[in-house]
């Protein structure tokens, strides 16, 4: 399992915890890390002194090493990008835009620069800007998605780019691993699994959503409304998301009724939550701790490629 | 590459070719079982007697097995249960329904039945009706999709049932074919790289707009406004499908626009076609013929699986 990306970022297993907004904070991270994976905390819209109060918390559980996910969008990323820096971790992966304009202080201080991209061209940027990896996101991975599945996206954007690709995106047990490695990847992003991880410290309903959920369970919203599109669980909530935004609503409108919708999933609000996760939720059938399923899948992942 | 899929079909190679409404004729089909593959005649909604000429003329071609593949929404798919019969095929193929009426039939002549599915649910009931295997095909394909990507729903099907399961949607080289076997799969099934094989007999306009595409070139429209969401080329007409049910029309206004749009396309007609294919034609790059594609498949893919 030794790969570019375990020796990048000096990990024991090629495998990344997503960086779930409100999802992946420190004690999720610090097990991922522990476990020889590589967590993350996710910076999503949160102010700077809860990220670095997340980071303390984290090392005050892990010696290894972890990174920070930092949401483009997000009005505080570059008070969360001075963060990195101060806090010298690991890594930093980025969400919802181009981190460009952040690259070159990250890389002076050492910290290895991990884009999530949804397409070839954006990968081709990120490269040419100096990333040390790119993490190639299918349209199957929950939250905010592309559109190109993780079975096309992988391997054009591992004939695009010199620089290690991590697949994300529909990848929840070895035979997925060990799928993406087939398509090129030499490493994985995991968030989905992670949802059912006892470390977790999202609502006992969240949870229950994720391992009850099968095959079909998973909607877009914001695909007709917006210009981003969300994937998660199909509650009755969902569903009525995407009846509203098939009847014709504005991008306003939806906002309106969508905003904190997270934050609600996250503390258990069934009827207005946004239970955001992947569409491979359907294969997760039980809970575990993060050592548990980085174990189970890196077993699994292991023999089939050493076959 | 032997699999229950080769013994079963009596094939050298585990692919089978898409069969793909008014472009999987009897020259392709031909060409691709004396490759090693399996070739598939297309039904779709043409007259039984079209089709029983193709299967005489690819009969004509080869003597290697070859299948039909009858789309079971077609007011013409009992004449065309009965040809599969009457010709002594070697499979068929289903979609777009239940075939379970007709599975006693075909199995009492030998028949191999694969139907193609988009969900655990149907993978189970078509495997308690007797099917053979079954085609597992994520929303990444060309043409009529279901929602769920090829790498959730390949392994939560192979978990679900007894008989082999043979992916598609997003495979168009060795690397994906691997990726689909690490999955479960033990065959593949591949549409859009035919798209562009000498044999294919669409017009060069839409070989060009296939081999032209880039990773972003996807575009899935009738999701909004029908309940049978198509994937193709974004061309300006797509696009323009796509705004037109984003504006709110009806079922009956957006199926009189794309009537027909798909035989447009293989006459190569530009502005009123609609360019079928998988999101997977980023990745196409050049022309070649049926045998050409299908050794430099199993040449990397056998590569990648025996390392």
């Amino acid at each position: 399992m030794n790969t570019k990306i375990t020796e990048i970022l000096g990990i024991e297993f090629p495998i990344l915890q997503g960086g779930m907004a409100w999802v992946s904070e420190h004690k999720l991270a610090a097990a991922v890390s522990n476990a020889g994976g590589a967590g993350i905390i996710a910076g999503g819209n949160a102010p700077a002194d809860v990220i670095r109060a997340e980071i303390h918390r984290a090392k005050a559980l892990t010696t290894k090493p972890f990174g920070l996910n930092i949401m483009l969008m997000s009005p505080n990323s570059d008070d969360l990008a001075q963060i990195a820096i101060d806090e010298k971790l690991a890594f930093v992966t980025t969400g919802a835009g181009n981190p460009g304009k952040y690259i070159e202080a990250w890389k002076s201080a050492g910290i290895k620069v991990i884009p999530v991209i949804p397409s070839v061209g954006l990968a081709k940027r990120m490269a040419r800007a100096g990333a040390d990896a790119v993490i190639a996101e299918g349209g199957e991975a929950g939250g905010h998605i592309g559109e190109i599945s993780t079975m096309c996206l992988v391997p054009q954007v591992v004939d695009a780019i010199e620089i290690p690709v991590i697949a994300a995106g529909g990848i929840a047990d070895g035979r997925g691993m060990a799928a993406a490695f087939m398509l090129g990847a030499q490493g994985v992003q995991i968030g989905t699994a992670f949802l059912a991880a006892h470390e977790c410290q999202i609502h006992e309903n969240y949870k229950k959503l994720v391992v009850g959920a099968k095959d079909t369970d998973s909607i877009v919203t914001g695909r007709i409304a917006t210009t981003h599109p969300v994937r998660g669980i199909k509650t009755k909530f969902a569903r009525a998301m995407l009846d509203l935004e098939k009847s014709g609503c504005t991008a306003e409108d939806f906002e309106v009724r969508t905003a904190g919708a997270l934050k609600k999933a996250v503390d258990g609000n069934i009827e207005e939550g946004s239970f955001m996760c992947g569409s491979i939720a359907g294969m997760i059938s039980r809970e575990g701790s993060a050592e548990e399923i980085i174990r189970e899948i890196t077993k699994v992942a292991g023999g089939l490629l050493s076959k």
